[in-house]
């Protein structure tokens, strides 16, 4: 990576120690009291997340994150702060963003550090955000939780683009505060944390004024940004507490969230020994040589408990909400920290009796506050698979469990293998591997595109799909699999794996950027959504951007930037 | 530009010698005498298209064009068939593509040419194929001349890439042609003129399926190729000839075309003299210095023609065929020849009513062929200009033609300003300009993704949408203009020159790549399609791959493909 600058041996946040000092370790887990950079305020019905960047907390050394602005750290801490509100505080119907600055409510990703870091970092940095900031648009929409972003400051390129994850925005009215999107003007690159979509897509803003928008490095105040839709209100300093206490009440009062007890996010357990990573329910097993990972995904070992109070007691420990917390922490730390490893293996096994039984429960006890919100988690955890650069790969053998929840699994991959009977010389007595399709797959987990995986693997093919819906509830075998158009190949013992061994080395000896192009190509099939548009359209154009000289080399803006210096340009047009 | 290897110098195909030696000047003008690689047949209502592509006629030295494998010569032919199939054939009705060599239908873009390109050529060569293949799917679509791929040998990458454009695809099943998309596999980029789009969201090919295909560099036979949805049907040798004229037959019986007299595309006119470049109707100077080119659209001077018949009998002398060429030629030519020119600024002139008049001719006659194909190549020109990667702006003045199709030309641009009253010192007595919106603007001229301009500019504003539809039929002065929301601002003649200089002059100091990418962001609102798709999506990915190390490094795939080694690659997954 010839623009890497930055030397980040030292990066810290893992608690492990089982990477080498040349390769720092992200840690996606953290709490409350280990935060740096928010603080959270309780009151009733509604909270207050509350910006106040550590200038010197910065993940990565190298960079201060002056003017309330970020970088991974302070976007673990937010990722964490909205899944706590989500499960801890059952309460809580509207989230009120604001800053602990004065003048300034957030000023965006940190400059030095974009400059600074590789490609890939720039990339899954954008990617977490991303999908961060979607997740507030989630909560709003579906677990009654109205984010407010009070902009009692500026909000400038990130910030401005985290204000527009919200539902309502709210600018103060003080002479000063403006949002804007100095990103091109100022560093030649795009606002691609949704910020080019939300403004058009969302906002509804003319693409003229989100041209003026997006290259006036010094934005717009209040009446122009309301006049444009840019914002919702503006408010002065003088009722500020008060309006905005208002419209999180109003907000509020249109939320079924129902009080009560949280379920508390106690720490993940994980282990990491050498290359194999450990959950209670999903481990991983890295092989450096081949570049690959291989991911097993256990079933539930016990019934489902009695009624939905009866989850909520077991808490973190409800299996379906701690497979969500280990396939989250599972994708991101392997996209993180293991950008060699080019290739996920997922085997699922154990009593699909047990996964069926807890999806049954799942779905039975939907309008629960507390299942709702176990079954957006999959949804979103799901979702992360799917825009994860990496080539994802089913292997369905003897024993498997992939079944409702746990085929999402295979259908998210981009190839799913079945072994055709059994391993002759390793158990002859063994039962072939049988999937199962239900209503699951056909609903609940919607993909960014508002497809489900079934619907997205059978587009356009509306026979096909109503045939495999036919076969809902079905055991399929190897051939009943494959009539189904529910995996890619079934091939026996003496073949399989040799053609699992031979598509791995092919695998790896590909282009890891063609890879990527093309899977993210043949995911997202059919209809297009705001989400899709961001990971697809802005991500890929900002990525561009990212890579030329003229925002990356050494007189690219994005590295001059504060250097007193402009950046110099290739004017050609391409 | 730090790839570019081959001197460009000496690339010829203009005739006007007016380009210095070191910025060689590509034409997009041809006719079939001067076509070196296709030979077209005329059957009736069949027409065959056949490649031959001569090896040595390429458009820049430095690569043979081998095994029916294309460059930009090849593509602009390609073209320049599917307009004069349009306009010189009525009586064509089904337009059979196949291949004049021996086993090899065609090989795709040349490799070596892609090797030794820089960056802009590319892309913008890349953004041409696409748009020539888009031409393709809308002459079958709406101009009753459906396209069918006879593959009598194989088509490999682009080669397939143009079949999948057909409506429908042969295969011929001689035990050894095969479809394939080698490009991951063997050059490390991406099947980007259209390939992976249209084999998920057009073929319905499964996503792991698309997977195996599009990782495979040998591709697949009839046989799977047919299952898999990758081709309609294989055929013989033996019966190939009769097969394919009846599958042509076939589709010829549903065409309304009726046959009878063509219109010949004789010659554009055009004459470059420096930095100005002349049309009938069209005008454009450029001023370097400020990278940017002055265009103005003159409005007819005389009344349409009687009739439909009379249209005809105009022939490229009839308004809005010849606008429709001068505007296209003139985006080709200032997309491919003047990548310095970063701003295009448009100007409409002359009288109104005139341009009103023509345009209500051509929707009284949009039932005849020929007013049809005029108004589908408004519609492909004006898309043309949607995906041009360069900063439009309109300026509207007195004496401003603005209206109907012309007025598209400012929806189209990214910004719309307008001169309120009049120039005091130079024609005080001259009346302020108005701009008339007319049903043209809001179905006519669809872009990419299904809207009209007018719509894409109100999206997700439906009252703001109602209101404007309201003033159809109206002169709107720059009061009426702003409050309409046509416009983006207006200035009297103390601050508009003024403004508009400074404007310039900000736009020409951003980088010119993330320029390109918010254009591309702000201008496709809403909905996607298949092309939308194909320009977003797939083309950013592509041209992320293009600038990465892997593909176009010194040891990249794309530069090693030929030489015996194989790409290196940074394995990092981004």
């Amino acid at each position: 990576m010839s623009e890497t600058t930055i030397d980040r041996t030292g990066v810290v946040g893992g608690d492990e120690g089982a990477a080498p000092a040349e390769q720092p370790v992200v840690d996606f887990r953290t709490s409350p009291e280990q935060y740096k950079h928010f603080t959270v305020e309780y009151d009733g019905e509604v909270a207050y997340v509350k910006l106040v960047v550590d200038e010197q907390g910065g993940l990565v050394p190298g960079y201060e994150l002056k003017m309330n602005s970020y970088d991974l750290g302070v976007d673990i801490e937010l990722y964490d702060i909205g899944q706590r509100m989500r499960f801890e505080h059952p309460e809580v119907k509207a989230v009120v963003m604001t800053s602990g600055m004065e003048k300034m409510f957030c000023a965006g990703a940190n400059i030095r550090m974009l400059a600074g870091s590789p490609h890939s970092w720039k990339v899954n940095f954008c990617k977490f955000t991303n999908e961060t900031r979607n997740g507030i648009e989630d909560a709003t929409a579906h677990s009654g939780q109205t984010w407010i972003a009070a902009l009692n400051g500026s909000a400038a390129g990130g910030g401005y683009e985290l204000a527009l994850a919200c539902d309502d925005i709210v600018l103060m009215d003080d002479g000063s505060s403006t949002v804007s999107l100095p990103e091109v003007p100022l560093l030649g690159v795009l606002p691609g944390t949704g910020g080019l979509t939300r403004v058009v897509d969302k906002r509804h803003v003319r693409k003229d004024r989100a041209d003026l928008f997006a290259t006036k490095s010094e934005g717009y105040r209040g009446d122009t940004a309301v006049a444009w839709g840019l914002v919702d209100a503006t408010v002065p300093r003088n009722s500020w507490d008060e309006e905005i206490r208002e419209r999180a009440r109003a907000a509020a009062a249109t939320s079924g969230r129902p009080g009560g007890e949280g379920v508390t996010l106690t720490k993940l357990p994980r282990s990491i020994d050498g290359d194999t990573i450990t959950y209670d329910h999903v481990s991983a097993t890295i092989d450096r040589g081949r570049r690959m990972v291989d991911i097993t995904v256990a079933a539930p070992t016990g019934q489902p408990p009695a009624d939905a109070a009866a989850a909520r007691a077991q808490g973190v420990d409800y299996y379906p909400l701690a497979l969500a917390r280990e396939l989250d922490d599972l994708i991101l730390h392997l996209r993180t920290n293991e950008l060699l490893i080019g290739s996920w293996v997922f085997r699922a096994k154990g009593d699909q009796e047990l996964v069926l039984a807890h999806d049954a429960k799942l779905a039975e006890w939907a309008e629960d506050w507390f299942v709702n919100e176990v079954n957006l988690y999959l949804k979103r955890t799901l979702k992360r698979l799917d825009v994860t650069s990496r080539s994802l790969i089913a292997v369905i053998e003897p024993g498997s469990a992939f079944v409702g929840t746990l085929l999402e699994l295979a259908l998210a991959s981009d190839r799913q293998y079945m072994l055709e009977g059994v391993y002759e010389d390793v158990d002859p007595d063994a039962s072939p591997a049988t999937i199962r399709l239900t209503d699951v797959n056909d609903g609940r987990y919607p993909m960014g595109n508002g497809l489900t995986r079934l619907e997205s693997r059978f587009h356009g093919r509306d026979e096909d799909l109503a045939k495999v819906r036919g076969a809902k509830g079905q055991d399929l075998d190897s051939a009943g699999a494959d009539e189904a158009g529910l995996i890619t190949m079934a091939l026996d013992d003496i073949d399989f794996e040799e053609e699992l061994r031979i598509v791995l080395e092919e695998r790896a000896a590909l282009s890891p950027d063609s890879l990527t192009g093309m899977e993210s190509n043949h995911r997202f099939v059919g209809p297009e959504t705001m989400e899709t548009k961001i990971f697809g359209r802005l991500t890929a154009w900002q990525n561009w951007i990212f890579i030329r000289p003229n925002a990356s080399g050494p007189e690219g803006a994005l590295r001059r930037y504060g250097s007193g210096q402009k950046g110099e340009y290739d004017l050609e047009r391409v």
